[in-house]
């Protein structure tokens, strides 16, 4: 195992000073760590959207109606979406998983079929999923990241699709992070304040319902979305294979956030991409001890945000293997420099 | 003109919620209002590092010694440097300015050379810059923009490399934005708090010296450095050529900001890439109106932080040109679509 000071001893004798890449340092001490190697490298690159419905979208708790999933994920299948755009530019490979749309998609598009359930139970009268159904999501999470795995994928992109999903993830940031619902419960795609406020009333019913739980499973069961469910195994089944976890935005955070609940070591391979307005997120993130490498005040998820810091993470690991060394460039650091001392 | 509204129509109509791509919609906006196109593209980007010395690092004003700015020219010659890297992995052309080194470099090196002195004068106990060499500096500064748009380029990030030049940079924040200087100087690339309090009374003691300036030629000559000057002018020039300008930190802010106020419409042209750190950057930033793409933490400079930022921009052109809209993806949108309507 590289020592962690070997590692900044690459990261700090590159010709810039001490820190002066901020962030990307960290970054890059993150991608050395985890792949264990002083030169790091991605490989096969892919970025996994999984889609789903929920049954509280009944309850009107989104600006947009249950069938728009549906519709993205043919959009996504024709290569239209923001998603697609971003993917194609950057080389990453774009996966759609079907997790549990309302929608009987027809044969032969390039859907990974892991329909679960036609949606959730309304998390207001119910559990919104079956410990059945739970154990299903989190056996295909593991085939879909075993498959990557053996293309020789070394980094995947979480991102989500799901009419409703702020909602649940809202609830799961509330069980997790102990924050009221009033101070994280956010517009979610577009709500104005009266659906914001019908939105708020919705999810407080629902706690109600559920009164207390506080494991991770049991969260996931009561107001868990299928594609919440599918996405936190699958974070910890790419952590378990090595790989580098790219976060997304509030609903990819809130499955993080489950993940290292139940598998804490799946931190060291998360890599936060962007920072959302919603409120909850910020909290969530707390938690994590984390802060996203992007802030562009992005509400679309589809994972939009990994797509568009990738190149961020490719730049870490281009300036740990290509920059000079201040002994290889001749360039004087502030130690070794006397002000007089002309070194060229 | 095409109208701000078509171009907006043209943004609201891809298939996401509206706004929900954030800053980048906005992003795409000025791209499409700067180029006047409803199909906008970046053609042959460069990126121009300035490059010069000051004479007021005599005074210790740095954590580095000047000759350092000579020595991180001839990395940038050698390709080491991370704006090297950066600028590599995204197909941005960079061009290496000697605005003012002092240093003879060899003939026949990758540079452009329009020293125009062997670095400024301390502003301590004279003008940084005479009336002939700001001249000089913005001759030579229109010269380099016109060279690049004979190629085609239509995107040029500015960025600078000279060893105390935060020093400047804090000046022209000083003189532009009113705030005193213990509120914006800061410790550059390295600097301890012994070595900022000594940065800080230096500082003082220039003000002190000059008494009161306003102008930007002024300024410039008092305080400047040539390779602010020469940026200063070059923004301008780039502006007027109906370029995009990609603005890098804290000393290309502090240029951009004395830009508009010696041409108030080159703000239109400006992307401002990375929010440094550096105090007086936030204050320069709200004169200008302007939030950076990136939060990076990074106090590197060499225009690191417009070639991190460049695929940010690419991707705005790319969502633009190639989203599908709502009719051509039969998705549904907030305004038409009805709850219990299946679209497809």
């Amino acid at each position: 195992m590289i020592s962690d000071a070997v590692i900044w001893e690459l990261i700090n004798n590159k010709t810039k000073p001490i820190g002066a890449l901020g962030d990307l340092e960290l970054l890059a001490f993150q991608i050395c760590r985890r792949q264990n190697s002083l030169t790091p490298k991605i490989t096969n690159p892919n970025l996994l959207v999984f889609a789903a419905d929920h049954g509280l979208t009944d309850s009107g708790v989104s600006a947009y109606p249950k069938a728009v999933t549906a519709q993205m994920v043919m959009n996504f299948v024709a290569g239209g979406a923001a998603i697609n755009v971003f993917c194609r530019q950057h080389g990453i490979a774009l996966n759609v998983v079907d997790a549990g749309v309302d929608y009987d998609f027809p044969a032969g598009l390039d859907i990974h079929h892991s329909k679960v359930a036609k949606g959730t139970q309304s998390c207001l009268t119910a559990d919104a999923i079956s410990t059945k159904q739970l154990d299903a999501c989190f056996e295909y999470a593991t085939q879909h990241i075993e498959q990557l795995r053996k293309t020789g994928c070394n980094l995947i992109g979480f991102g989500e699709m799901g009419i409703g999903n702020t909602s649940s993830a809202t609830l799961i940031a509330h069980y997790l992070t102990g924050k009221a619902l009033n101070e994280i419960t956010g517009k979610g795609t577009g709500l104005d304040n009266k659906g914001l406020n019908n939105k708020l009333e919705i999810l407080k019913q629902v706690v109600s319902y559920h009164g207390h739980i506080d494991s991770p499973e049991a969260i996931l069961r009561a107001v868990g979305g299928l594609e919440i469910a599918m996405m936190t195994q699958a974070m910890i089944a790419a952590s378990e294979a090595d790989m580098l976890v790219m976060v997304d935005g509030f609903i990819a955070s809130a499955a993080a956030l489950l993940a290292t609940r139940l598998s804490p070591t799946c931190r060291e391979s998360m890599i936060f991409c962007h920072q959302s307005e919603e409120p909850g997120h910020k909290y969530i993130l707390e938690h994590l001890n984390a802060k996203p490498l992007l802030t562009l005040n992005m509400r679309l998820g589809e994972g939009s945000g990994c797509a568009l810091a990738y190149p961020l993470i490719i730049s870490a690991v281009e300036f740990v293997n290509k920059m000079a060394s201040f002994e290889s460039a001749q360039v004087a650091t502030k130690e070794s420099a006397k002000p007089e001392t002309d070194q060229i």
